[in-house]
């Protein structure tokens, strides 16, 4: 590693270069973002857009004794190599020694664990209140994009940056894109804040009571030194609009930003055959064409659902990005049920989380018709930022949700369509990770909520949840193999009730219940029967997730990890029965 | 009755009076109001400043058929008189028939069942694609008050308003007031609004693209019929802005309108000797005289966790009422953590289900040392709205927090100065709805997460959580008188983790183990307890609430309609053991 860059081990050699330097440094920071992301995968576009204005902050602001937090936090690539990581980003071999996002394990310069949007402003509220508290001096700076700014959070972190009332410095990181084009009346309001330099009577963070400020080229070292030595030490909450260019200084990433905004590994496998994403979406096409009610709902997250923007292109007005508004998203699929559409939520388990309280009022106690698929759910080789394995917890448990895991495109076919022309109640459907064929669908639209009985044994029944399905039948053919007991297998298609005469059906010829489910244990699925069984004799060993964060394990190593093999059931079996 | 009320049976009636005729309905409704409010209790002051906005839309629109939406619909209750239901306003015998916002079990004319803040102009958006996809026309017409814009989901809604494009009113109710007094820069804006008479340039909702209207006599029918007769109809999304009086013609709630918000039956027995809440309150005084760092946080809703007027004046500026805001108060309370102060957040156990991703990621997984005090948790005869029963589900499962649930206010007290003190960990304490002392509190804070046995005994283990003590002793007792049996009685202080060497221990000389608590089963504490002993002999069990939603039930009967009294207890040890 030659240029500036080899020299910086943190901001302190940042801060000793001249003006011209720190665009020399710009230069040579984007070139290896742009070789290392292209072979390693990660945040591309968000990143390159964002070079400049991160050198600046740490040039003119006094890192860490200055805060600086990150919204979202995947713009932080930059902040990475700069204090003191900039191995992971020159040389593939360190790579997977960090997180894709800010991390305080790592370095003292990373604040928060971040990964979920919107909530930038709101932690730095609370910096900027603690310091004024404790009598201390220093800049509270937080950083967020304007497609954070959908989420409602971040509005009520702006709403309450003026009652702290001190030094606090916005960053609008304006790239013009959410993760897909944004959504929303604000956003023509951007634009026009662009179009006029930031000089526009109207103003949205004016009217929210804070001050403001405009930059036209948010890639120029120069001009963002400039803006950023004018608002350091102010003494009241300011923002400063950075007009930037998403994927700048690499053509391909500057033209499809929406693809480079999160790119595979160079060597990563392509998923193999077909998908639930594309099995949805040709299923969603031949039902939107029948029926003009049916409305597509995405909360400003449209690629990990699989909803292309070709499909979005051809849904016309029946697709709706609502941004990043997973409340509001909830909220309005209920009204569109109570108006007589047909509404289908698509969102990753991760990030429903941000709608708990809407899953149980707007969905639960209002028994809206609308159909939400939770795609994500499980044990994904992913940073614990983004795990999906609290779905069941936050689903399963709220009164009025009928909670339905497909472990088959059959079944998970079936469910939809059922689920999208009922008209009782709110349905989730947990989308497994990996297609499996099955000839026949056990699930029955005249029994919805029943479960499948595979095969009929006894003295062990397996209970299986969605995506366990093969785990659970190899756990059982095992079982066959080593100790000749021919066990019962379940699947259990839904997992917010129970299937009472299947679970006292099964008192009568065994003696183990084994649960298995691709989710935390804890308020999930396998606990639920055991507390179904406690009164009798059955026992009920639970197979699923310890409630921990995890980061990046690859999804068959979870297995290992939470005992959960087909080896390591069948011992536990052999253990007490045999 | 006498009067035009006598004449109202639906809005069509209504519709046949002359302007000046409208203004009389509007006195007699107004005094019905007092009267019955006084009389019943209830949501006084916010329906106090509404009569004449809502005679004025029902005079205007053609509802049902314009769909009328009320955002937390706390202010319905003239809504509710003017659809059939005046019954409940002027004869106190009918006030319980039904339940405090709308609900469309009650009445055609109610869209959703409301009660938390800030979705209705999601609600309404998805009213309004229905109605555009499926090609109707109707108008739709959404009531949002001041208080409930400070909440990130409303922002959510008003910003995706402009997305759907079509007709879309949103009567923007600005009393001034939120249920205290309002907080953030938007309500120094909105001042700004009021003073210039909606003329001034900066303006917040057509940053948003919306149209925006402003009417300075909000209580005055023949402004609003006017106001509301411009907009009827048309074809893009429109603010009407209408300036009201909280509390009037009602001069004590005028100049009380905190106090005036919702206010007790006029029989209703004062809460017998001390409260948590007055408890909490000494605490933190003299907590906060010793530390500065001590930070107390609350989300719009003082009232029920017991923030008086006098003690936020007292706490000066480290009291922090972030408006109706519960992501944000959690994340600015992780973000307090982090620079150093001590957040104590005080929330109602209903609202902060608002919460759960903040919850999941700003506490849990950046280990943040923020206390959480949750107030109104368990069975409370309140609507199910309101209900705070998923508290169990949506903090004990996540990762990385301590759930505390005391039983006596000694252990309270421990427990909270622990939690304010550490540095380690997020902390939940469940706070129990009626104070009971105990000689020596069981909370061990070398021990934080240790559960407490209060006596040993055999064959019968009772595991209570927080405020079922009284009742699982009362349980030991019984069973003692009836069968001879002296059992084990343990307080579970901790509700996110297991205390495995009493667990263990237990197994030695009990073969049934007793868990209660006041929440619902599903996802909860018991169901753990029934897993982790799932491979034992044991029996485990559980008692608590049923998976459901219910309205008004008096606290006590609950313990009786989910089986869970003394009586019920014991009898079903018999059934099974003797």
């Amino acid at each position: 590693m030659s240029g500036h860059l080899g020299q910086i081990e943190s901001p302190a050699d940042v801060r000793r270069l001249s003006l011209d330097e720190l665009d020399e440094l710009a230069g040579e920071m984007r070139q290896a973002l742009i070789d290392s992301t292209l072979a390693t995968g990660g945040h591309l576009a968000s990143n390159l857009g964002f070079v400049e204005a991160t050198i600046a902050l740490h040039y003119v602001f006094d890192t860490p004794r200055d805060r600086l937090v990150f919204d979202v936090s995947h713009q932080c690539y930059t902040h990475k190599m700069l204090t003191g990581r900039k191995h992971a980003y020159t040389n593939p071999a360190y790579y997977g020694k960090y997180t894709g996002f800010t991390n305080p394990g790592e370095s003292v310069y990373d604040l928060f664990r971040a990964g979920h949007t919107s909530q930038g402003v709101s932690l730095a509220c609370g910096l900027a209140k603690a310091r004024d508290v404790l009598g201390e001096h220093r800049n509270v700076v937080v950083v967020i994009g304007d497609g954070s700014l959908s989420g409602g959070e971040a509005f009520e972190g702006l709403d309450n940056a003026a009652v702290v009332g001190t030094n606090l410095i916005v960053v609008f990181n304006d790239n013009e894109m959410s993760i897909a084009p944004n959504s929303g009346g604000l956003y023509e309001h951007f634009a026009e804040l662009r179009r006029t330099k930031g000089q526009c009577q109207n103003n949205y963070f004016r009217t929210l009571g804070l001050d403001y400020r405009y930059v036209e080229e948010g890639n120029d070292v120069h001009a963002l030194v400039e803006a950023f030595q004018e608002v350091r030490d102010i003494d009241h909450p300011v923002v400063v609009h950075v007009h930037t260019l998403k994927g700048c200084g690499y053509a391909w990433a500057e033209q499809n930003p929406e693809a480079a905004h999160s790119i595979p590994a160079a060597n990563a496998a392509k998923p193999a055959g077909e998908t639930f994403q594309e099995i949805t979406r040709l299923y969603l096409r031949e039902k939107m064409a029948v029926d003009s009610s049916v409305v597509v709902v995405n909360a400003g997250a449209p690629s990990g659902v699989g909803l292309t923007p070709e499909f979005r292109a051809a849904c016309g007005n029946r697709f709706v990005d609502t941004g990043i508004t997973e409340q509001h998203a909830v909220a309005f699929s209920a009204g569109l049920a109570r108006g007589g559409a047909k509404p289908v939520f698509m969102v990753m388990a991760t990030f429903a989380q941000r709608a708990f309280d809407q899953f149980v009022q707007e969905l639960g106690l209002n028994k809206s018709p609308a159909t939400v698929l939770v795609f994500g759910a499980g044990f994904y080789d992913i940073d614990a930022t983004h795990a999906g394995t609290l779905d069941i917890v936050m689903t399963s448990n709220v009164p009025g949700i009928t909670c339905l895991a497909p472990a088959t495109a059959e079944e998970y076919l079936d469910m939809l369509d059922w689920s999208i022309d009922q008209h009782e109640r709110p349905v989730v459907i947990r989308v497994p990770e990996r297609v499996i064929h099955a000839e026949l669908s056990g699930f029955d639209p005249l029994r919805p909520t029943g479960w499948h009985t595979v095969r009929e044994g006894s003295r062990i029944a397996f209970l299986s949840l969605g995506s366990t399905i093969n785990l659970a039948r190899e756990a059982a053919d095992l079982l066959e193999e080593r100790d000749g007991i021919h066990a019962t297998l379940v699947e259990a298609l839904n997992y917010s009730s129970f299937d009472e005469p299947l679970l006292d059906g099964l008192l009568a010829f065994h003696d183990i219940v084994v649960t298995l489910e691709a989710g935390i244990l804890c308020g999930g699925f396998g606990e639920k029967v055991a507390r179904y069984y406690g009164k009798t004799a059955m026992r009920v060993f639970c197979y699923g997730g310890m409630k921990e964060f995890l980061d990046r394990v690859p999804t068959e190593e979870f297995f290992a990890i939470y005992h959960f093999t087909p080896e390591d059931i069948v011992s536990d079996i052999e253990a007490l029965h045999l």
